[in-house]
């Protein structure tokens, strides 16, 4: 992949005084352009060798277009608020909104190859982390982002050349420390890992670009080229106008219609006092589990779904109480606000991931994207498609990272919903919770249960399961909620402590 | 101040259980009318000592009432994050939005009162962080906020007991640490330090409620209470309608007439050759401040004000070029998200406030509440009279944590401005710099400059400093702003290293 980035490019400076004025006027317009359209964001990622001038050609481009609608950021070490998250965490608090360029200095390369080059990881570490960007950059083109991966080359000989230079100049010799000559010592094992890297993250949503980075003019014009023909292009695209239709293999139903759904015997209950009892056990377990040495290295995130008024609520308090209130976060998922309103769907979700050695429950979730978002034709069909599995994704990397993932779906009969809306609209402080929504909702009982079983067939996996709860009546549901919350932890925990 | 919360109130469980499910009941109520009023936020600070109760109450609040919509704040050590921004900064990140609760454990006083019973502070350093919480609340109150502010208190006998019941339990061991101990040991300064910054800092838009906190049926309910009563009364009142007029001394105009701006002499100017090389020699005097050891520890907030096309935008490009991209961030800023509007105006500010060793850079800034919001009359008299003063409050904050804060008025004459608009309207990649609205700006003229004027006078201090700079001449600009950042620096940093 390298080869051609070792031919010895160059721009010659007259050149390149003639050529770059246009190019920086022909790219402020773009900026503004892009800015004035806001249909989808520019992430530029910028890699490479030590020394082919990665820096320079940030402070170029920051230079050459108007840096007020450009986010750049670096990645360096980790903050504790990052490290307390999953790795991608720090990445997807950088993302630039519709509309803006995000500059990335590092990126979710350097981890994996790095850690590759020094052997901190097995080769296998790399498949795996191959695999899960080319799935993260899949989701971010899917989503409308344009993507640009600069990759900065420098042959060995060069690269020697460029340190040394650096290094004797007084100017520069700043930048050049003990750990750029370490890393220059692993020059070909760099090549090779990186190369992999490249190769197999090349995809036809997020190629690769990669530059030679000797000559300054040269790398400087490619880069401000590619980046403005790449926003010309897109900008030229018409508007999606037609729905996106999923041309996958579509969804079918069982050819019995029966569903996982449907078997839940609705008929189960618990006695008030087996209840208080059941409760009250369940409660104090969770509370101690709290207390675990080892729970501060864990999170839990909890999600709720189910039909309007199957008891998500109660469910989360009965959970709630048995906690300190410094531990948990309850987020509430209604209409996204404007900031969240210009970035991926998942953005929103990400951002109230739990810092270590606490819970976050999610009263309705990500999940609305192949619920209420696919049957009531708020997302087009392509997009909730993808999101089965772009959701698989988060969840695994929460997993990963410690989190114990558990969903819940809490089933209710069409009649006992029925009920319990009447019950609403007569007592006087739960009228709140009762709008003309919900009767509209309740007509689409059936489309939402067919949603509902395909969610639950396509994302329950053994890292984030999803627990079906009989819920027609509450203590039965309260009790089952806590039980496999418990019981998870306790799991994940290796005991009771 | 803590007399009668010496007397051993207590409210029998027989009562309590009569009482509860109604008080239960109506806060529920009071927080979905808080939601639907959405005017305002309730700030609930829970402090005292320990052993009394609060984490209890803020569970018993969180249990009572909808946790989905109470925001749950405990401040322990801060994260690095934190550390690297004033001390403020952490508390305006936990600020509920207006309709919302939020419960703050532990807040702005545990610092300043634990810094002084341990002797790390001197007695002025209370008095200090006394006189700023108060200004501090006030803004939180005039922009509207509910405040109530808990403190939860045992006198020396119950407090020992508390702490040697919650020992001795199996149950409740593990709450009690060494440093509970320590902290007991300094009871009788503690008394006094919390008392003195209670008595000061219970103002009429901000009183504290001491409650006894050995009952913990007693305690709750007049949490509780105190709470439901607070937000009743909130919520009754009518919506502001008249104007605010601030009953203050009005801004009056120097009967001269004679301002700041108008002895400028905007006939200066640089030839090019000149500008180059002084731009060349700043520039690079700018590079290596930043790369001076003590640098790291200190930030650059630089604010841009002016009429429209004074060259705000160019003049910053002039200071970016001289950085790496890595250390600056340029906040354009325009009308607020929906997530900014909902709190109090300093806030969307705030929250890009630099971490250390870093640069940002405002073009148009929180002067806008002075400016544009003034004579647009987006706020009201009385809300932009006070912003001087909270202004001078969040730069005097920043000026402290080490930051260099720098305001230059960038001033052209009226006929440039026509000059210059006309351009833009000609040259091809500069039409979006110009729109209906900066030719309706320009009718007024003379009351942005009265306003600026206003500002420069009121906000000028030693510690953020207002750079007036000629500006019909973009390079005499240009230097001159450069030239005072340097210069700014240099004296923070104590010498070019």
């Amino acid at each position: 992949m390298f080869e051609s980035a070792e031919l010895g490019h160059e721009l010659s400076k007259g050149e390149f005084r003639k050529v770059e004025p246009r190019l920086r006027a022909d790219l402020l317009d773009a900026q503004y352009a892009l800015s004035q359209d806001g249909r989808f964001p520019v992430i530029v990622l910028i890699s490479g060798v030590r020394g082919a001038g990665k820096g320079e050609t940030v402070n170029l481009l920051n230079e050459w277009m108007d840096p007020r609608h450009i986010f750049t950021s670096a990645f360096d070490k980790p903050t504790d608020e990052e490290r307390e998250r999953p790795p991608m965490w720090r990445f997807w608090r950088a993302l630039p909104p519709k509309g803006k360029i995000g500059m990335l200095f590092g990126s979710w390369y350097t981890g994996p190859i790095i850690d590759r080059v020094f052997k901190r990881s097995r080769p296998a570490d790399l498949v795996r982390s191959i695999d899960e960007i080319n799935r993260f950059e899949k989701m971010l083109a899917d989503d409308g982002a344009l993507i640009l991966k600069f990759w900065f080359h420098l042959s060995k000989k060069r690269q020697k050349k460029r340190l040394k230079a650096l290094a004797d100049d007084p100017e520069t010799s700043w930048k050049i420390t003990k750990r750029d000559w370490d890393f220059f010592k692993l020059y070909d094992r760099f090549y090779a890992v990186s190369e992999e890297a490249l190769r197999e993250t090349s995809t036809a949503w997020a190629p690769w670009i990669v530059v030679e980075g000797s000559d300054p003019e040269y790398r400087a014009v490619t880069v401000g080229r590619t980046l403005l023909e790449a926003m010309h292009r897109r900008l030229a695209a018409p508007p999606e106008r037609r729905a996106k239709k999923s041309d996958a293999a579509p969804l079918v139903r069982p050819v019995d219609n029966l569903q996982i759904i449907d078997t839940l015997d609705l008929s189960v209950s618990l006695a008030r006092d087996k209840y208080r009892a059941a409760l009250r056990k369940r409660q104090r377990e969770l509370a101690l589990l709290t207390r675990h040495p080892k729970f501060n290295r864990h999170t839990v995130v909890a999600v709720f779904e189910g039909m309007d008024a199957a008891g998500k609520g109660g469910a989360i308090r009965r959970i709630t109480a048995a906690l300190d209130a410094r531990l948990y976060r309850v987020i509430p998922i209604a209409a996204p606000s404007d900031e969240e309103r210009v970035q991926p769907y998942l953005w929103r979700f990400w951002r109230h991931v739990p810092r270590a050695g606490r819970f976050t429950m999610y009263d309705r979730s990500w999940y609305g994207r192949v619920l209420v978002e696919r049957v009531e034709g708020f997302a087009q069909e392509a997009d909730w498609m993808r999101a089965y599995a772009e959701i698989n994704d988060f969840e695994e990397q929460l997993a990963r990272h410690g989190a114990v993932v558990i969903k819940y779906w809490l089933q209710i009969s069409k009649s006992e919903q029925h009920k319990r809306f009447k019950l609403r609209e007569k007592t006087r402080h739960k009228q709140f919770k009762i709008t003309p929504e919900d009767w509209r909702n309740r007509e689409k009982w059936n489309a939402y249960q067919v949603a509902a079983a395909d969610m639950i067939e396509r994302t329950g996996t053994a890292q984030a399961p999803w627990v079906m709860v009989e819920s027609n009546d509450k203590y039965w549901a309260r009790v089952k909620v806590l039980d496999s919350l418990v019981e998870a932890l306790e799991a994940r925990l290796g005991g009771r402590s």
